[in-house]
């Protein structure tokens, strides 16, 4: 019995395949969702109801969702950016939460999604009212929130008025997301802390991409913060088409070893996550970037 | 200028090399080590003085020691394991200070070296010895100190006795080695503040593989609880040939990246750190696992 907790949200679905020029087939998205389920996810970030255009992996969202299992157990997070987006996610009838992405950078908005930092903000604060009047739940992401490919250095300053104006909205939860891999502990822990302070009762959670080899470090400042619940991707799959060398979300079996092994509790049972990223790679063709898949089992682990 | 400062040993021409199979040149590992210094290197280590028949990659260690640049400001360390290895290194006349290793586990100690767990100790405090009464220094590594490949978990309460014993010794510093990268930052930060409340004032040194993901993680784990000393492999090179699946130690960019950016001043310059290691990798032919190389300059760092 582990001490402390942590919940897990799995993004391979979505973050760690909108990245892949080969596409995924339908089948294989579904299969990775029922494999996630299988090892203990039960919140998993299924897809994202955006322009198929710009994200072509993604454009069989509906299609995928009509193919999810019937859990009651399982929050299926869609991604949306704004009101056609959360429209389409909520017509669907299987998306139980709908994920918001506002972000700190001006230029870094308007490339990944066509809207100035203040109109993300706006458009998220309307998709969680969405939402909730169609009685599902919505989170906001707060995006580059350690660092943009473009500005550079983001103030936590800046982190911190934003994600008290997202709480305002009722979200489930704020987000903060190292959408680059920029972030370092230090920063990490102190931008969490005053998050947290300033939202109140409202959990954080934290999604870390590995770009510069920090991001396992982050996890575990973040959760030493207080972080209720942490993103990862299948095989450290994932990126962000839009914002040059990004590279992977950190992988869900170095997150689950990592903190299994240091007393927190992540739900999620390791030899299954591993025997899923050995299935995932043979899907992708390639050797993933996670590391515990490649290393000999630890005894305990 | 930052507020904390921890030294970096540069373990690239010894253990990040002495698990390659195909021989690199003498003059290469001279140029490594000349780079090493021109980034800000100030103790290396340099190669290690064992069987050339058990590892031949550093069978030219009295050749490359020889070619060495001709620095007071810079600290040379051979790896040695046993009396012979010490005179040979001692015979140089080059070698500032000894590296003795001594290891947890007896398994992983025969197979690594030919000794058990209390044969390594007693030999890395006759090296000590020598070191001293040749006028350097020597230093003792407690290898295996977080899990061994054969025995598994390896109580803390070992580490620490023969930290103490070794300490006795009168070594330069205790170093813990993560042989076959299996810490986690929660037995980090206790080991090493355990360690360093058992060695009094001698500094501790840490020394991660990231085989499982988790080797920055530890780092910072370290760094918090006090740690002085980091090794870490340019590129991130390296592994130990007598460890299945031991992957690359920690490397030198991604270190420096994560501790300069969290306000840890390492003495070393990140974009010369990275200029060389892309030199490494067109010697070595492929490209290295560390991530801050392969990824894009991040305005300020």
């Amino acid at each position: 019995m582990k001490d402390r907790r942590v919940e897990m949200v799995e993004v391979g679905p979505r973050d760690g395949l909108q990245n892949e020029s080969a596409i995924v087939s339908t089948a294989d998205k579904a299969e990775l969702i029922r494999r996630a389920i299988a090892y203990g996810a039960r919140r998993i970030e299924v897809t994202s109801f955006v322009n198929p255009s710009k994200v072509p992996q993604l454009a069989d969202a509906e299609q995928l969702v009509a193919m999810l299992p019937d859990r009651d157990d399982v929050t299926y997070i869609g991604l949306v950016l704004n009101r056609r987006g959360a429209e389409r996610a909520l017509a669907t009838g299987r998306i139980d939460e709908l994920g918001a992405v506002c972000v700190t950078s001006n230029t870094f908005g308007v490339r990944n999604q066509g809207q100035s930092s203040a109109e993300s903000l706006a458009a998220a604060i309307e998709i969680v009212g969405l939402a909730k009047a169609a009685g599902r739940s919505g989170q906001i992401t707060i995006a580059t929130a350690f660092g943009c490919p473009f500005e550079g250095e983001i103030a936590i300053d800046r982190v911190v008025e934003m994600a008290k104006r997202a709480a305002d909205a009722g979200p489930r939860e704020i987000a903060l997301a190292d959408t680059i891999g920029a972030g370092t502990p230090a920063e990490v822990a102190e931008t969490v802390g005053r998050v947290r302070a300033a939202v109140g009762a409202l959990p954080v959670r934290v999604h870390f991409h590995n770009t510069r080899g920090s991001g396992l470090a982050n996890v575990w400042a973040a959760v030493n913060e207080g972080a209720a619940t942490v993103d990862a991707s299948l095989g450290g799959l994932g990126g962000c088409p839009f914002a040059p060398g990004a590279a992977g979300n950190v992988a869900t079996e170095d997150v689950v070893y990592l903190l299994e092994r240091s007393g927190v509790a992540t739900g999620l049972a390791l030899p299954r996550v591993v025997e899923a990223a050995g299935w995932l790679g043979g899907v992708m063709g390639r050797p993933l970037p996670a590391m515990v898949s490649r290393a000999p089992a630890f005894p305990g682990s």
